[in-house]
């Protein structure tokens, strides 16, 4: 018997938002809770579980729900813990068994993962990767997160916590420093926070240069201003997108070493930039690939609505056996 | 019924080993061909299953054979082919359907690879991977090769070549160049001919420093060579060994960062260098790691045969289901 919804749940740090979402990745029903209102990981679930079960009561829908997915910062999917989250009052010091508690509160099979993963996830079950089997998601925010899937499965590693492409070193020498503490990481330079910082930089060492990102003085450059100089025909804008596309090209052609994915996956406001981003992006794996990788890997921006991509990608983790 | 043996095929350019094997890795019975005198994929599969079929019929094997695996340069995994391999006269410009040609000649299901993928299997069934779901291996020979395992499967992509970490590129600027057509690949710092290449640099660059490696002038300098060195106490060997340490214990900080596997197994010639390669890993594991792998990878040295492995990673695809 097909049981026809699963519930996704996307825990940040201030509000959990959830849905129940069906085959074709439409969200039908939606709940939120604050997530920082809570003070232990037991609390947090009686309160999420709890309006869970409302929301099922609610719409009849007992007995249609297959399963529960959530999206969890720092989540590990080997044991279904969430394991000392910075951003979650709850969870700072703390290895709270998450799954297993909202199970026995909801009585539903419920696997967690963290939010890049979740987003693999989601593209796999309702997006650009659907039918694929090895394929990669960049997420490119505040910083740069990475879920793998290879043989049809998210790689998650011996510990549950593979994938962080965002920390690969891409720079050895004189590298930006991270917020992990080292240097050099991929997400100092093609994070949205790298772009507003390559921004700042291209400014400084080309005082020459005239750009409308000058005229912006009162406040610190974001990347969406970037994108608006760019798409204004400002030169160092695109200048900007240029570099910010060539250590994501290069850093691409590693990753495909690796696993010789069918597609990269783009997500998250950065991949939003368009061809000023992916144009210079195809340019560097042109420049760069091994030979026997030239032209497989396609490089795409997710279809996903970025408001719903979160609840979807969660959601997938029920759908698997 | 459990089915007690499988056959393991290591083909070469020049020659063919395959043997059969039990489920501890134990090579039972042997058997060899020429690769090269050949001239069609078909011929070849003649001689191969035939020997093979001899093999079977001559110790009374016959319904105890579970298959047959296959190490093959340039072996496609995906389709059970061989592409367009420079090292086998017969598959130099054309795709060879091997595996279907083999079950048709010898009956049996067959499978293969390349060689470090096989290599991979091989350590999985037999050998430092036993039950391990998560780990690498790199062979450290004349080139640089790679066998990824996660979920306890094989990576092999979307199209059967994946895992080439010897062509990572681990220097963007000015690096040495490499077999494949581009520059600053692990393979040219980390194989036995990096380090040969490394000595050679090294011995230029410091012409102060004395060297037992400067007693070598009739013929060029091999990893062997600097292995003997380091081991007579000469500081510049440990030097060079220092030097390719580091550049592996780099590059391994970012396969951890995309897999996040229990144990990076090193395998071929150059590993049984020891502590000399072992302990410059280490340090500069722990100086790049990224805080969440902190500890957590071992890097460990293949217990296999070097003249028997090929055989035994070959046979180990054929007990997968």
């Amino acid at each position: 018997m097909d049981i026809p919804y699963v519930i996704g749940v996307d825990m940040g740090g201030t509000n959990t938002a959830f849905g129940v979402v069906d085959r074709r990745g439409d969200i039908l029903f939606r709940g939120s809770i604050k997530t920082g209102e809570y003070s232990t990981g037991e609390e947090y679930v009686e309160g999420l579980g709890g309006a869970i079960n409302d929301l099922i009561a609610l719409n009849g829908l007992e007995g249609k729900i297959r399963g529960i997915g959530m999206g969890v910062p720092n989540g590990n999917m080997n044991d279904g813990t969430v394991e000392k989250a910075a951003n979650i009052p709850w969870a700072k010091t703390v290895i709270v068994p998450l799954t297993a508690l909202m199970t026995k509160k909801t009585g539903l099979p419920c696997r967690l993962t963290n939010d890049a993963n979740a987003a693999a996830m989601g593209e796999m079950a309702y997006g650009a990767a659907k039918g694929m089997k090895d394929f990669i998601v960049i997420t490119l925010g505040t910083g740069v997160g990475s879920g793998i899937v290879a043989n049809g499965q998210l790689i998650v590693g011996h510990d549950g916590f593979a994938g962080e492409l965002g920390h690969v070193t891409v720079v050895r020498h004189n590298g930006r420093s991270c917020g992990c503490g080292r240097y050099g990481c991929l997400e100092t330079y093609t994070s949205a926070t790298g772009v507003a910082r390559t921004a700042r930089e291209l400014l400084d060492s080309k005082p020459e240069k005239d750009s409308l990102l000058r005229n912006i003085s009162e406040r610190p450059i974001t990347s969406k201003d970037v994108y608006d100089a760019a798409v204004a025909g400002d030169e160092l804008a695109t200048e900007i997108f240029e570099f910010t596309g060539k250590a994501l090209g290069e850093a691409f052609c590693n990753f495909i070493a690796f696993s010789s994915p069918k597609a990269i996956i783009l997500f998250g406001g950065l991949a939003h930039a368009g061809k000023f981003l992916l144009d210079p992006i195809q340019k560097a794996m042109e420049e760069n690939i091994l030979n026997v990788y030239a032209g497989k890997t396609e490089v795409i921006v997710s279809n996903l609505n970025d408001a719903e991509a979160a609840i979807l990608g969660a959601s997938a983790l029920a759908w698997e056996d």
